[in-house]
């Protein structure tokens, strides 16, 4: 392996190239507790896509696999390294190689800080909606890789919907290009919505061509309170059925508020006997907004909400948003959690809260349920002692419970956190063996010795 | 060959499997003149997956290529007959299976047409975007495999961003189940975008979930003037720039606007030297319509349009629309029409426009350019004499010309109609020989004995 070591070091550097376990060891895993991950032979920090295809054909050549990964914000386990790999890190390429404002687009390397980039475009009056829960940290790399989803989809939609095309390191070392700077383009397959998703199991990611949305109002923000989760569900159904399209509509449960209160020593203003939190946003400004506002308190008054609140001003809409970001957080004060990702058919939130009360109750721990509720995309969470093998063991056993109940309500064991390294016994149960089989032939094609993640996703046949 | 279609007859029934000749021609081709077409050894209309399924498998066994096809309206020949094939015409799938208006989802079959699962929704308050030109005859299979646009989508975005899965019978006949009935998922590949937009070259699409939207409000329309092409343009980057969002935008040049205003006997208020006409919606309703519109008027006007009129009367609006959906009609007076279709950055539109005024006095042919000014999207249109070899030749000329000028405007050489039979060529040149190879690697993954549609879009090795 001196010679793979070698080869790396001449590719990017030799500060580019770490090896020393100590300094490795942070670039082994990322925020999943349930994902195995290994000891890689080195971690390499490209600079350039060049420098990306160099280090490709190298670890190719070698038969080493290659872990591509950003900040390590992911919740799958995806870019956990495996044992012997070259755990490929693009946070040195960080560049926002452009923004063009006259044509609403950015071209940006995939080191890029989601929130930086979220900056950079604002100050031309342009907005980036995917905004997952990391967006101060993550990277646009992992972004594009895990088709990474947030708060802003239930209006704005996922990653995949902002992205018009990609510059792609493959398997055999050559950038491949795909999609265009136009709006709209069917030149070919849709290679560009292939790449977004696929975890990095079918190339690196160097550069992508994003595309930017005018800036959206500044948000008026609804809160209202349920004595009883069914008719927070309910009320969320109505809002869906009614058409109003919120630019938020988030969930909250007692376990979550709860928490939320004890960690922020402050009231949510959800009062005693309260089982759920609903927070919706309308960035469409003024008149427009008062009225999506309001046809949401009405909704929620219709089906028999505790408490309903409206505010435009910004610091207190503020607020409310900081409490529903703050959910894991507050949690770590019991314990570890662990995040799960279910997204439902809308209609079914309710029964999908219930049912993370049931198997609360089954393993004797906390889940705390917080979600994207105008997506039906929950993240019942579950909160165990690290030091417990008894309650890992517990916790675990939670957690794929929960993605059994998400998929027997018509629902996917993912909505935004991807497959990784701990769900894909799930992937199989919920596509079946000829969708198993197409991903393979896909893989096969595009990477056909395995040299991208192998394992993660999905094992190739040896 | 008796084999094959005594098979055939048995998966379908006698009566859906056509061979006459005098039958079968009307299926062996779409809309473009330029594209070739073959004989047909059967036309085969199946009724169920299941029968699908059959067709699929006694031709892979047989050798004998499919091509699937919807109604035929497509502009780049991907559904035309190879000679000696089976063409498989999906029309008689044409049930909507559900429309679920509390998920704001439809599952249909392919072979709905457009108008009729817009209508269909509409009672549910729901909204199906996607509306190509041909809407009121096309087919959802057809705008699947197409990616069909639409004048719709600067605001709701083209085919592909209203699908949540798909069935799709794979050359080895089984039937894959893509997607998922939420709003959100990642579990695993996005094969769902993948197959959208592949024109028949990967699987027969015999099933779709749609994503819907909340039925808009009425639109209300502006219309404006310009006596320069460049002004135009520079009134569309300046709407783009200063983020309005209409629901509609599309441009008419001179040609386009003299052709309809002697089809339909009637002044547009275009006025004398007029270059070029600016039709925008706002379907947001209300006061936030007329500040939408009246802030695109105030773009026009600072740009210097010689007119600008704005209404919410809906029969004056449809009027204006009709203008401009009438343009292909209307240049059936002077010939027949050839339309291109490339799609530019928004800031390039007048510079496109002015390239296809200069090729149609190199050609010395009428080309009308009407397009989705929105998106950059243009469809130049080359009307010639078709009892005549020399201006045929020539037509074709201006229609390779003109996907030049696109490309290197930083365009791409089909915004919406596909690469089909017609533009192999370009395909390369715009994507580029890794490109290729990788479409070739999907290709032969998932088709291996090219069963489907072969040489469209691109030839494999043989």
């Amino acid at each position: 392996m001196s010679t793979l070591l070698d080869e790396l070091r001449t590719a990017v550097g030799d500060g580019a190239v770490l090896v020393d376990a100590d300094v490795t060891e942070s670039y082994r895993r990322d925020m999943m507790p349930l994902a195995p991950h290994g000891a890689p032979l080195a971690v390499v920090l490209p600079k350039a896509a060049t420098e990306v295809q160099a280090v490709v054909r190298a670890c190719a050549a070698a038969g080493v696999p290659i872990v591509p990964r950003g900040a390590g914000s992911g919740l799958s386990g995806a870019a956990n390294a495996i044992e012997g790999c070259v755990v490929l890190a693009m946070t040195k390429m960080n560049e926002i190689v452009e923004i063009d404002a006259d044509n609403r687009l950015a071209v940006v390397q995939p080191g890029v800080v989601n929130l930086d980039l979220r900056g950079a475009v604002e100050k031309h009056g342009l907005f980036y909606p995917p905004d997952p829960s990391s967006y101060d940290w993550c990277t646009i790399g992992g972004n594009l890789s895990t088709n990474a989803g947030g708060l802003c989809c239930v209006k704005y939609g996922v990653t995949t919907d902002s992205v018009l095309g990609l510059e792609v390191v493959l398997a055999d070392g050559e950038l491949l290009k795909t999609g265009r700077r136009t709006v709209k383009g069917v030149a070919g397959y849709d290679l560009t919505k292939l790449f977004i998703g696929s975890e990095g199991t079918l190339g690196v990611i160097t550069q992508a061509t994003l595309a930017l949305r005018p800036l959206p109002q500044a948000p008026g923000t609804m809160v209202a309170a349920f004595s009883a989760v069914e008719t927070a569900g309910e009320a969320v159904s109505r809002i869906v059925r009614e058409g109003i399209v919120p630019s938020l509509m988030e969930i909250m449960d007692a376990t979550s508020i709860a928490a939320v209160e004890a960690h922020l020593k402050t009231e949510l203003g959800a009062g005693a006997g309260c089982a759920a939190l609903l927070i919706c946003q309308s960035d469409s400004g003024g008149e427009a907004a008062r009225q999506e506002l309001r046809a949401i308190e009405q909704v929620c008054e219709d089906v028999g909400a505790d408490l309903v609140h409206s505010t435009f001003d910004l610091a207190e809409g503020q607020m409310l948003l900081a409490a529903r970001r703050a959910v894991l957080t507050a949690l770590e004060v019991y314990g570890a959690w662990m995040t799960d990702d279910v997204c439902v058919p809308r209609t079914r939130i309710a029964e999908l809260i219930a049912a993370c009360e049931r198997i609360a109750a089954e393993v004797r721990l906390r889940v705390a349920v917080v979600g994207h509720a105008g997506d039906g995309n929950m993240h019942p969470t579950i909160v165990y002692d690290p030091t417990s093998e008894d309650e890992f063991a517990r916790a675990t056993v939670a957690f794929n419970d929960i993605l059994a109940v998400g998929l027997a309500l018509g629902g996917t064991v993912t909505g935004e956190h991807g497959i990784g390294k701990i769900k894909r016994d799930w992937l199989e149960k919920e596509i079946g063996p000829i969708a198993m089989r197409t991903h393979r032939a896909i893989k096969a094609a595009l990477d056909p010795d395995n040299v991208f993640n192998p394992g993660s996703m999905f094992s190739m046949p040896t």
